[in-house]
């Protein structure tokens, strides 16, 4: 079936807008639906406290979601235009986000399993998930830069700043994603750090950088 | 991964009221995916009658909800601009929106468990997401007034009379969670009261107060 | 917390149109979710076959949903303006249409109970939640004419006819939901024939009323 | 209850782009919600290895899914105006994408079933799916043609090469379906291939056509 229009060939960014706003939309809640009460023996308050992890999850994934709209967000205004392989780049970027209430889950149930084994599965397909998402951004950055789907007004240093600046996520992801192999623990908590500071602003981050 | 862009500046408000109309739409409706049909010995109709608190739980949520869009609606059209920070708080408070389905369903399974100590979490995990909302929204507002985001035909006694409003949300759900160590089906069900009253227009609740 | 604007209003359709579709477009997303795969001893192919009842109800459902976004598309392109109170009444709208899901599963479920109590339960569930929502809609109408929220452009006599019409929904679903009491399944089957001539354009029905 | 407006007849396309941008985009992200982490003795990683055939399923589904997007998208900017049937073809159209998470679960449980039969029953219900899916594109595109939807743009030569491009869909998914009786698992391996043909952009298409 066709997916290219012979009127109106793909230009503008709104619809592309609604749509990845709607996938991720649904995408950071449905993260709930994940969460269950434990039945059990104990009190309603013990069952409850003891799935902390699946709080803490449901967190990280809140906030990596939600930074990956910010981040989503700000790309699309720096384009002039799309075309069609960016629409499937950004397809493939939706397939990561629409993910990852998945990973979350398998951290939630997994993560203190009683094999240091099965933690360690647990923290690194999380991970893996986010280093997959990074790598779609900047693989979306990539095509629109060599395509020049940018803005003209975009000043090259700012190009260059942010070329630079998405490069972190990848790296900073993959360094999480490693310590998985020593601490599972440490290394959610360590994710979950620096999808927080994705909430910074950029002026920040240069300033940090 | 940059959140910020060069070209466009964060300022209209469009996309984050898409975006929030999309979670909000999607956490209210999510809540019926919550409902199950009781297993057992009776009749269809004593198993389905006999959850009625189920279905109490939906309504009131559906009904904080609800008023939650018409609140953040009325917010958002307030706003004469955003700014990066006012997104991360619209974040914190869609994280609160998005996670009602959880204390919901809790309420709907536990308010009538056996122990007393089991209603009163159940009816307190509730409450205290409430007052998590209604804090987000005063935290929304403040900043919005701090930075300058209002429009500028606001006059000042509207916006002191809205930040008194805003205020009476934490208060009274402070109260009803109060409520639910003495009682707790008491407390859910002044909380749904307190919830129909923001269904009400703001000129009835200024002359009522 | 205030749930009106001071320096805008409310006054446009917009925002209204958006929410509502949202919920709308959820609900009847959320139906398949409700289809599991039939476990037991027979072939794939017996099991999903037994289960017929269960599609059935997601078609007629998909079908009213469907309809309910049709009519309430023209509803809305039909007001010049919104109030509180209309609002308010969307949202009671709305209530209905996502609480579609729960009794479309009990008729999956119960339809072929074995007692016939159960399923005159279930299908009498389903038409008074579809009761419900013909109901919800004349009262949107009903709002809207009283408060000169229509078009002027309006014509007295059009106006006139579509209350008409209007009134056919709660007329309709209330004789096949009486229908249960002495055929749950033939009331089901009605019910679906009704929601599909709401289908139909206003002129085929204008001509055959 | 009436489904035409009086004052405004139905002719713009927005709100039929955007009610089916929310349903399809829901559609695509539900599917996460299907897959499970199996129990069993096995560690964590050969557990979650041994339903491959589920993240498969899962990802041939996003891709026709989002694939159906694109060309949902491609369509309806051809379109000058919409009509009542349309908005019914429509309706047919999200019905077959909203119930694509189905096969996806019983590819996922059943497509290695103990019995070969049970195997085509789960790859032939999945392929009469998208067979039922690209009917339901060709409905769309005949109807537009037949009653003048179209831009008057569009040239007549690529109206005719559309409408051969368009019957592409349903041969091709006949085809990997007939394979289902042979080798079910080669024809959800091939309907994946040729969802993907469908992502490329239609002038390679029409190169290697």
């Amino acid at each position: 079936m066709p997916t290219d229009s012979t009127v109106a060939p793909e230009s503008t960014t709104g619809r592309l807008e609604a749509f990845s706003d709607g996938v991720i939309a649904i995408a950071i809640t449905l993260l709930v639906l994940e969460i269950s009460i434990p039945s059990g023996p104990g009190s309603l308050l013990d069952r409850l406290g003891s799935q902390w992890i699946v709080y803490a999850a449901y967190f990280v994934s809140f906030v990596i979601v939600g930074a990956a709209w910010l981040s989503h967000h700000a790309l699309i205004r720096d384009l002039r235009r799309t075309d069609h392989p960016l629409l499937v780049l950004n397809l493939a970027l939706l397939l990561v986000v629409s993910f990852i209430p998945f990973p979350t889950k398998v951290v939630g149930e997994e993560l203190f399993a009683a094999e240091f084994e099965d933690q360690r599965t647990a923290a690194v397909l999380y991970g893996a998930t986010l280093i997959a998402l990074a790598v779609a951004f900047n693989a979306l950055w990539w095509w629109a830069r060599r395509r020049g789907l940018l803005h003209p007004q975009l000043p090259e240093a700012a190009i260059t700043a942010r070329t630079r600046q998405y490069l972190i996520g990848p790296v900073a992801y993959a360094v999480t994603t490693a310590l998985a192999f020593l601490h599972p623990l440490a290394s959610i908590i360590a994710t979950g750090l620096v999808a927080l500071t994705f909430l910074l602003p950029a002026h920040l981050l240069k300033e940090s950088a």
